[in-house]
């Protein structure tokens, strides 16, 4: 113990803390797998009581102590005399670590613990109110929820809009003045690819991937997808949940979920490579920086560019399907034995405007995003009603995909996020596919036969170059840093934009697309 | 919060503190069932922050101040005028809670913290070591083990023996000078038994359970005994596990775990049986006293009292299989369509000395417990060397069964006990045996109708008796209270020995056993 330094000493108490952060990661990941039905209620005061501690613990004085011999803790600056010797990750670790703890000393404890509590019992809620289509069940706890998101963005305090301090929690820097025209140019371009697509004389077989597909053996094809990625089955799972996700406790330690349906191919294997993405993150980031915020990801932005890179870039690729189609066809001899890979590539690759966020194309599913977005603003700004979101949000799917629900459950019940008061989420899932296409092609010229290798199955270069270039870094640099680091130029949407004329172009035989980005 | 009575607060805070406990038993059935092969080191890391912060917070001045108002904190008495007027459950809860309270507090914090995090590597350890037949690669650890007992008993205290004070954490009032004799007039009763039974011409068919049963059958078979037990599987589960185990987070979460062999039928099915008895038991408990002293079991004895009764005085009884056999066999047609019930019925009652404690029929059982009694009570009291263990382990099945191990992973190695610390465990499942046949022929006095009920597959009014005898009560009884209360004589074998004299003189038609007890 004595020849601990000051930062030791402060790595390890943020390492204890961590210990609970985990055990409750634990607990939600059994909430969404193997719990019991019945023991909802005791789950989430078992929630609450852990989040409560890991916040009092990690705003107590003996954290401010830990801090002080490094910074102002009036001002979070650093003392110039005292840091001035450390390396840049350690910097780093001081900046960030200042970050969430000025972050969560704003909040007092009384409110984590009822926003925790609400949080899980919402989610419950929320399951079978989606289950039954009945919004109404939900209201009063996503009523709750507005008001208990609203208060915490009046306790951390923001410029021009509350939703700016919601939105930090998951994209820090990211703000609304930012976003709008961002999605403006974005939705521009996905619009006009989105009517020309429409007047194609080339279209998918609908068909195809709803035949019928024995969900054990689109498992085992998920399985093969992710061991070929280089996810690590011994520090990690594969699992089944209503709604498929990522969640680490240590880099040995990342689960990720699926779903999976009989009639509905890509559903589970996409969301295999997408988790598999996310899993691929948390699984790279340094063990040795474990429970400090040099062992974290940097941003959701950021996590979703990982796995919409291996989704989108790669897994809708058709360099991936010349290895990977021959495998699944001998799996489903029946239903694929006679298609042809470019039927089968045109129909992974199908743009057709639909109900469910997750399920959507590649193209459509920004769309989404920007609906999710635009409504939240309002409820948050308290320009919209959270009675009437049901209307709101059937309105803008028409408007801007030209469909509408049937019921909520297919519409404004269908995404779990709010019922966890993630406020401020959506976003980072199109900024998560800006940065994708970035890092991706960056990886094309990095890396000269990385379509090559993809052709063989060989993924493990890419899982490389994003190890080295992304995950191992945790969050000493900024997402803005980061992504001018590793591409050498700051965020924009027209790699993505690139990215996706060209492939449409080419499948649909788009009129001059080529010419266009 | 100014509606609450100082008893309120006191259990408020027994309750938060419960939540890491429950935080904790997640993390370790997740361990044991679910958790990734590489991510042992972090996980032993995280469960001693939570044990650690538990103890910490238990004898904390908090509690202290908490129980003050009730109780001389010195000495532990109630105090008088502030609790004459309390009824006698709230009398109890203080007096468990004192109990619990001033056991804590004589450890050390950093002694609590280095048993956990070396119980959860040495589990580890031990599972290797199991598989690899490996006694030498795990004997560093249980001999870290050893010392780190040995000082929890000189924190303790005791009188006569440091393995009282071990032997008090599961059975509270037990003693090794209590033990001795029992255990002895019962060697002699089932020694005499086994000889009559060895000189019988009646001898099972060794075979009939060790054909070819599929293990999802075998587990389909084991939840339908469980749900006729009334095991409620909205408020549990049932998994897989190296070694079968039952835990709770609460009333509404109980799970049980069992082994499945293809070619082992009993292993499963009585492994459920048992399992199941200790699930009821804790879905059994007052949800109104969780997280109290009268939300819990009594002790490890009366807890495994329950699975006992289950497991032998129901699972392995003719009135049992009168309904189930028929399910069994149209289960597996093939294996044991041609098999009479008679047949069966002697096949898992076999007597048969052998190895492995938890494949030990109901008779030769409790000498495998009486092996571990005597060789673990010579190491605490520093008479055995660890590194003789396995020595001294198969001289005694030498001695007790007439049969030596092949091998350590058969032998010394076989149970996972002690790799978690659980010295003085061993001898309740002996006491669980005599407490079960105390309850089960109390039972069949207060319910005429019990065994034709069991005829017809009805096992809940036997669920009903124990819920209302035994579970509901907590721990407002100590187990001596509870077995006079219930059956109104205190602890004896003679029941016990009744049944084994009785059944098996039936089954092997054993000379002159109808006079004996």
């Amino acid at each position: 113990m004595t020849d601990q330094t000051p930062l030791d000493r402060l790595t390890a108490k943020l390492r204890s803390i961590h210990h609970l952060r985990d055990a409750a990661a634990v607990l939600s990941w059994d909430q969404e797998t193997y719990m019991p039905s019945g023991s909802g209620a005791i789950r989430a005061e078992q929630l609450a009581t852990l989040q409560t501690l890991a916040h009092d613990q990690f705003v107590s004085p003996e954290v401010e102590s830990l801090l002080a011999p490094f910074l102002n803790c009036a001002t979070g600056d650093l003392l110039p005399e005292q840091t001035a010797s450390l390396d840049a990750a350690s910097q780093s670790l001081l900046r960030e670590t200042w970050r969430d703890y000025s972050r969560a000393k704003k909040l007092p404890s009384a409110f984590v613990n009822e926003l925790e509590r609400e949080c899980s019992l919402a989610q419950q809620v929320w399951a079978t109110a989606r289950k039954t289509n009945d919004f109404q069940l939900f209201l009063p706890n996503l009523e709750r929820m507005v008001v208990l998101k609203r208060r915490e963005a009046d306790y951390l305090g923001y410029t021009d809009s509350p939703y700016n301090a919601l939105l930090d929690a998951y994209e820090p820097g990211s703000t609304v003045t930012q976003l709008r025209p961002l999605f403006q140019t974005l939705r521009t371009e996905l619009v006009r690819l989105l009517d020309l697509i429409r007047e194609s004389p080339v279209q998918p077989q609908a068909n195809l991937m709803t035949q019928c597909f024995d969900t054990a053996k689109q498992l085992e094809f998920g399985r093969l997808v992710l061991k070929h990625m280089g996810y690590d089955f011994q520090r990690g799972r594969l699992d089944l949940s209503a709604h498929p996700f990522t969640t680490s406790f240590h880099p040995t330690d990342v689960r990720v979920t699926t779903r999976v349906f009989e009639r509905d191919l890509p559903s589970c294997l996409f969301s295999c490579i997408h988790e598999g993405g996310h899993g691929l993150y948390e699984q790279g980031l340094p063990s040795a920086h474990y429970g400090t915020p040099l062992g974290e990801a940097i941003s959701l932005g950021i996590h979703e560019s990982q796995s919409r890179l291996w989704e989108n870039s790669v897994g809708r690729s058709r360099a991936f399907w010349q290895y990977f189609y021959p495998k699944l066809q001998d799996l489903f001899p029946d239903q694929l034995g006679s298609v042809q890979d470019a039927d089968f590539y045109l129909a992974i690759n199908r743009v057709n405007p639909s109900l469910i966020r997750v399920e959507a194309d590649e193209l459509t599913y920004n769309l989404h995003i920007m609906l999710r977005f635009e409504i939240e603003l309002d409820v948050i700004e308290g320009r919209l009603a959270v009675e009437d979101l049901p209307d709101a949000w059937n309105a803008k799917m028409k408007d801007y995909l030209g469909i509408v629900p049937t019921s909520d459950a297919e519409g404004v019940l269908q995404d779990v996020h709010w019922s966890f008061g993630a406020f401020g989420y959506f976003p980072t899932y199109t900024l998560g596919n800006l940065y994708a296409a970035m890092f991706y092609r960056q990886a094309r010229t990095d890396l000269p036969d990385l379509e090559k290798n993809i052709t063989k199955g060989n993924l493990l270069p890419l899982k490389d170059w994003v190890n080295d270039r992304v995950h191992r870094w945790g969050r000493q640099y900024t997402s803005a840093e980061l992504i001018q680091r590793v591409t050498g130029i700051p965020l924009t949407p027209a790699p993505f934009i690139e990215q996706l004329t060209e492939k449409f172009g080419n499948l649909y035989q788009l009129p001059a697309t080529a010419s266009h980005p």
